[in-house]
């Protein structure tokens, strides 16, 4: 993949399987309906909240390049997306943060109390659901999965001295908090296709996650408020030491060091001081070089697809490496 | 069951699972290990926390007694009280509470957003087991239990009208929130049994569960501090209206009621206006409804064990319905 890649729209990548991400948000609805009004209510909220279902597009995607017919393959996308929802659920509430896709999250419309519960909720229906399906081979993978993404939001809240936070550290960090569902989507989209294909899709699937997860962290220092719908800057004032910052903190002199320090000692950091650092990151280098560094993962993503037979799904799914990278928001 | 139940204690009832119950401590700490330290020392005050063991036991005793003998009970003893565990966690996190089983609770000792996420890796690692063993029913009657608690959760949360709360929806509320649990660690025990003794143990458990819920719920209206380890009156002080509440509204006097509205108006309760009504819902008979209610539960759940052949593990689950209504804390 070359330093300039052309912008994919995800609409472009969601083309081969457009009929099916329609089936997946009714699946997505069956799934979580209840018989009690509060629940619904809340339910309700959520599937406005639905976001751009880019986890169901790697499943059925990974799922027709590597040739599989599974007709469960549409309801395990929608249990994908159900426990990417319930993991957001409970992320915003334990981050306090009030607003998710342009909406109110659960914890701000309705209660903390309220977005711990329907989290559980939503987790144990996706389980339900895979219990019915009967396919034991995604209930493994997904709880796994699960279960490292817990792993994940710990190794969030650990990181006591915020400027010695290694790349190591945060390497562990981003695979186990988003590129773990990633890879686990694309893995069990090709549960039933030949081995090589789903070690070849679990693979791409963890490489494209940490690209993805490296871009968000760019697009925190790059991009104005107008364009993400948060904050610019938003995890230097919460703290969140992210690869920019690593890499930059690497070559900076002593002078900024001190100011990194001084803003991770802020409890709440002021403009001024935040704007400062984003500058000294770039000035050191720290956004080229994440840059670079989600560039490297994308090309080693995009090498894995060359398993797969040419189509036009596995041509999407290199495109969803483009939108990975690519996108500003 | 005569009114005059002699008073059985729960190493009694443990006595003829005593020695799988060792073991079910060990698979605990097995199944929740981490590499990540801070997921161990959470784990490490868990595990210090450990309670009595109660949904084990059943479920032991219930295999034992259905004459099963599947090596994965003591595992799937362990899955249970994971799930149990799990759920206080977040039940703790939810209500805020400092204190469990005479130690601070995750969310008082570590913190809330910790409380949230290993609720989720606890859940997460009780499902990975589950997979682990292949044990397909299991994961079924658990994962239904499990979503069903948070439903219950659910209607705790609800109850807007506190004066109008009737005994249907309490009744829903503690099955899904208590007796759920309880029925689904009788099942599992007896998945290898024939369907005529899982059944009856999967309605023994739920009949057991509602009368130990409502003497949980009586408990807070009898018991002292000094025995329960939580304050007397708690429930009233949360606005949770319990069976002894409910019953006595339906006889007391326009007075009384307004003396209850005005404790359900108050935003913190004193200590007087609690004491008050305490006195107003024993003067009413609710108690003594409420004692009444439970005690026909567990003669109907005693009736449940008759199909059963006689065995030290049948008299244990009989001897468990009287530890559940005779218990002081």
């Amino acid at each position: 993949m070359s330093q300039q890649v052309t912008r994919v729209s995800l609409r472009d990548v969601q083309r081969p399987v457009a009929g099916e991400l329609e089936q997946v948000v009714l699946e997505l609805r069956r799934v979580i309906a209840a018989d009690f009004p509060s629940v619904s209510e809340v339910n309700d909220h959520l599937l406005q909240m639905k976001g751009k279902l880019f986890r169901p597009t790697l499943l059925l995607l990974s799922h027709q390049a590597a040739g599989s017919k599974d007709p469960r393959a549409v309801t395990l996308a929608a249990v994908v997306e159900l426990i990417h929802l319930a993991t957001l659920v409970h992320d915003d509430s334990v981050d306090h943060s009030v607003l998710r896709r342009g909406l109110p999250t659960i914890n701000a419309l309705f209660s903390h109390q309220i977005a711990v519960i329907m989290g559980d909720y939503l987790y144990s229906r996706a389980i339900i659901e895979l219990v019915r399906l009967d396919d034991h081979e995604a209930l493994r993978v997904l709880a796994r999965v699960t279960n490292e993404m817990t792993v994940g939001e710990m190794r969030q809240l650990e990181a006591h001295d915020k400027l010695a936070y290694g790349e190591g550290a945060y390497d562990a960090l981003i695979r186990a908090k988003t590129a773990s569902l990633l890879s686990g989507a694309c893995e069990v989209g090709a549960l039933t296709a030949p081995a090589n294909f789903r070690q070849a899709l679990a693979r791409f699937g963890m490489l494209l996650g940490m690209a993805f997860q490296i871009t968000d962290d760019l697009l925190d220092y790059t991009e104005p408020e107008a364009v993400t719908g948060k904050p610019s800057g938003l995890d230097l004032r919460e703290h969140k030491v992210t690869l920019p910052l690593i890499a930059a903190l690497a070559r900076m002199p002593a002078e900024g060091r001190t100011v990194v320090a001084e803003l991770m000692d802020a409890a709440e950091p002021g403009d001024d001081l935040v704007a400062e650092v984003i500058r000294l990151v770039e000035g050191a280098g720290g956004l080229g070089t994440a840059r670079q560094r989600a560039l490297d993962l994308a090309q080693q993503a995009e090498a894995e697809l060359d398993v797969l037979p040419a189509s036009p799904a596995r041509d999407a799914l290199q495109g969803s490496i483009a939108y990975a990278v690519e996108r500003r928001s």
